[in-house]
């Protein structure tokens, strides 16, 4: 089971990218996790006649996966634009074939209420493209509760789990979805 | 009163580019709007140590700007990046001096709900940036049926319609919320 | 296969009603649709001791149902009180027993937008319950249209294949989403 | 200045009835705040002739309400059915005059997230109710954190701070959006 990461932020040190690298690393047996590296992804525009290579890439990265595993920052209450724009790159491919269909998994990590604003919007996205979030485990993450270290490493126990918990879920779930 | 219209849409013949183009050439009187260009605007990461020119034209606008004209489009049931990504740029200047307190008119033009469905999203957006959006009128095109011509100029008499009630409302609200 | 439809709206002629009495009638071989009665349904309230006849009937349902239709109104740009009441009283059950885990088909009869707004809300509503809504197809009716006579009986031929497509779609992730 | 304060829980120690005695109680000079009774009022429906006494007293209240205070509880994430229903009955009156133009203040006792999730539906009825939410203090209240006693009142000092500041920033916001 092939599963692709993607973070909607950018920065060295994100923290929804160590929850990404943790998830890399501590996948349940028969589970690959790859992470899509979006710092080259321009922003989607028709008008671009020829993708660029870090799109094509990306294509076909999604091409490949069985399911994804969405880290979803929030960004003033709604969507890191990164990973939204890599989810409309990917929409434009013919009959949405990329997508269309697959399991998902959600977690992220911010303020307060973990990204709770922004991954309710993620799940209206999911409608239209036909993707299946797991309704739960929902991973909410504080990012200021000494969750992370400097470089966004993960070091919370509590954290570590949900996380194990949720990709635990993604397989069961995708094996039940998808035939 | 400096009205800065910003579109999420990045393609040279925008539908969402006709509306603001129309209303910067109908605006009401004592009301002047600019045009953000987005073009060169980066996606924003807290490791970029230098704002880029395109940056620092768009807060300059911003600054100068008395309430904002935000043409909204819709993807995939949600914000275009390039709208949330000029908003998130902003949101990052001292006590947030640059959106607070603004009154917003949305407008948008896409598919069948006419971007029903981003400008909701916006508006909650709206709610932590402390902007405050318009209730009425609510713009809503459906930009395929026959309302704009092939370089995204419109041309349906009952959207110009809307596109002054929106400006003339947008001039009302911002002499009352704004001291 | 047992069907349980549910709608927002009490009024007699109530053309979200009619949709469900299109779908009863008209339910895929195999399948069978029972519409559940709201109108002695009371508002949910944890000082209530004993659960009312109305709400006894309503849960041993939704106990049978293998699956739910859920027929969406939308008043003020969001869930009408009765549906949402509904779903509120069946998730208090031990364990969200007789929701969790269940497939759901949403549709809706309306204003312009055909209870789009409303059918979100009802999504956001359904992570929690742990239902899986279909994503597609979305079926949003404009009640204005001419597409129900005045007993709120459906005559649209256009919203007959669409509420059939529902149902049929319906069928397949039943199957799929339950062993 | 009139404010009518209105909660959605219907149960005899709700917390969120404990915010608006409170409220009532420490209301800012030149405010009076009214408490709406809903336990009476009954769905609304289109078909009911005569509008029961409960739903008469309601919209004499909301008559002479210069502002709303929302008490909003969030079930299964999204509004309380009561709550909803009395903005609805509300609705129905001739031009929407009961509720157009009003300044409302939001607060809300629940889970974890404080009722978030219900309250930026509640902010989309706004919308379409033309009602103008105050956009911070956002009041988010975790009722399972000793915020209050047995009977529901509340004993937190930081949110009767909290409640203060939101009812000192209704009053400037009153008085700035209503000539």
């Amino acid at each position: 089971m092939n599963v692709l990461g993607i973070n909607g932020s950018l920065r060295k040190d994100s923290t929804n990218m160590g929850l990404l690298r943790y998830a890399q690393d501590n996948a349940p047996e028969g589970m690959e996790i790859d992470i899509a590296d979006l710092t080259e992804v321009p922003f989607y525009n028709s008008d671009i006649a020829e993708k660029p290579a870090a799109v094509e890439t990306l294509l076909q990265q999604l091409e490949q996966a069985d399911a994804l595993l969405l880290a979803c920052p929030e960004y003033n209450y709604s969507l890191a634009p990164a990973l939204k724009n890599a989810l409309d790159w990917a929409s434009r491919e013919p009959d949405n074939h990329l997508l269309a269909g697959k399991p998902v998994a959600i977690l992220g990590a911010g303020g307060g209420v973990g990204t709770a604003r922004a991954q309710y919007h993620l799940r209206q996205v999911c409608v239209y493209l036909d993707l299946h979030p797991l309704n739960k485990p929902e991973v909410f993450v504080n990012a200021f509760a000494g969750t992370f270290d400097n470089a966004g490493a993960l070091t919370s126990e509590d954290i570590m789990r949900q996380v194990e918990a949720l990709l635990s879920a993604l397989k069961s779930w995708t094996e039940k979805v998808t035939e």
